[in-house]
């Protein structure tokens, strides 16, 4: 019983060493060195290469090492075996902050005061209260749930879209393609937090953009995206940006990553750029959570239902 | 029976109009002109002419038109009648809106966050969870309650400080002289909601900002002040900023408001100035509370107790 780590996009050595300090039972194996597939129960993967999984004939189950599946199950020799999505369990608290403070900071027309202090000018702004303001969270799953539950605490006015009809205490539910023009014609700020499926690649484009309510204190609507790069045409972000059919942006994932150097969006005054760190794993905490469940599925208990990966919708 | 507008700060024509429209039923005198003291039955004031309110003698109540009642506690001929502290009904959230927002800005380095992204550098920041950051609220009224209850469910450690001695669920609690040392030594980030008092006057000083817990991912401790501005010694502040004594401040309020533009605050990188709005009142809402006060106390219903104004304390 070997669990092999394949990592790609960040460096896996500090990973293996954490799997085997925390796992010494186990044979862990790195996916760069040579090693024997027939031995591989189980797999630790970020983005691995596509067939790599395909090719080891034994393997039980794999182990997501985040929230995001798509590079994952885009891989068509993905065999047939459970797939789990570890999270931290620090993951939804940190985005919740990170996606608290976007929304905080442009409610509170926090450039505009920090203008105003440049200038030296004791400056008020017309400041509404958050219940005359809309934020409108797209994806309700369990990070756009708890996002909501906040921002509700704080008196904004909620309301949320996902794929399929929800009712959840608090927020005006919009669902599907029907439901997409009412919820946008509503919404002063815009909280993405979808997984990204065939369904939502690129949904985030200057239609989507246009049909955001107009009027607002902070010059227009925001757009802000913690979800996936791939549901944001960045093109259209900027287009938008230039024609006041955006105020601005907060941005912390890219259609590729790390962001190009050349990319304007770095030099655009109404964007923040966070480099994917809105709900960054405490790195121990997560190989902790790897370990246990790898035990559990040797122990025969399966993988935790509510971190099963759905390969039918996608994630 | 007349109500008084009194008046100095800010300018007090538009509240008279909104006086009179809303309470048609009312003589709204306007202090600035000639009146009859004897016909003034009740006061709605901000920082009052010192012995203008003892020159009248039928005055049945006062209205403050904000919060702080330092300036009107101060006047030595002030009348023996009940004082109430009128404040928007959403004065409170809107203050736990600035607080929660500048407790975010800190804890998710928001400053080295943009520069990085001036400098176009993709640059992952190490981040610890809320859970091992502490925020210390001094002043646990219904302002420090209502933002310690925000920061708890966004995961923070908080403790409490305050005068007298308070057992406030989730929050680790604090009181008096001997309670501040034990209290500063474990603070991250230091949220200043106290009323100023002869006791709390320049309470921010150096020695207090040299207690406070030294190493974290911000650079040291925070000072988050919007209290009121004479709780802070403004050149100690900049003092404890220059010598690593403190990392970055967050003010809304001065020793004298509007900031001089020859203050040193202004252009310091590590401070960020919002000019006394943090929790700026909806003028229309708090016209209407007023002249609801105004119309129960006339009715013999006397001053809702919440809002009546302890002489003895100062708060």
């Amino acid at each position: 019983m070997s669990l092999l780590v394949a990592i790609r996009g960040w460096t896996p050595d500090a990973w293996i060493e954490r799997l085997r300090r925390l796992a010494p039972e186990h044979v862990v194996l790195d996916a760069r060195e040579a090693f024997d597939p027939e031995t591989v129960t189980h797999a630790a993967v970020w983005k691995p290469e596509p067939g790599l999984l395909g090719r080891l004939p034994n393997l039980r189950a794999v182990f997501n090492l985040g929230a995001g599946v798509d590079a994952l199950l885009a891989d068509p020799k993905l065999p047939d075996v459970p797939i789990a999505r570890i999270v931290d369990p620090d993951l939804t608290r940190r985005m919740t902050e990170w996606v608290t403070m976007n929304v905080l900071v442009h409610h509170r027309q926090v450039r505009r005061h920090a203008e105003n202090q440049r200038r030296t000018v004791w400056g008020t702004l017309a400041q509404p209260a958050a219940r005359d303001v809309t934020v409108g969270v797209m994806g309700l799953g369990v990070l756009g749930r708890d996002a909501a539950e906040v921002l509700i605490r704080l008196g904004f006015h909620v309301t949320g879209w996902s794929r399929s009809p929800r009712d959840i205490d608090g927020i005006e539910c919009f669902a599907g393609t029907y439901g997409l023009g009412p919820f946008l014609e509503r919404t002063d700020i815009l909280v993405v937090l979808l997984p990204l499926t065939d369904d939502t690649r690129g949904i985030l484009d200057r239609d989507l953009f246009a049909r955001l309510k107009r009027d607002n204190h902070m010059g227009g609507p925001v757009l802000i995206n913690a979800g996936r790069g791939g549901l944001q045409v960045e093109t259209d972000i900027l287009a938008a940006l230039d024609e006041g059919v955006l105020a601005a942006a907060s941005l912390d994932v890219f259609e590729s990553e790390p962001l190009s150097p050349t990319s304007p969006l770095w030099a655009h005054p109404r964007v923040t750029i966070t480099p994917h760190c809105a709900a960054d794993s405490d790195a121990e905490a997560l190989a902790r959570v790897i370990v246990a469940a790898v035990r559990r599925e040797e122990a025969g208990e399966g993988i935790a239902a509510e971190t099963l990966v759905d390969r039918t919708a996608g994630y």
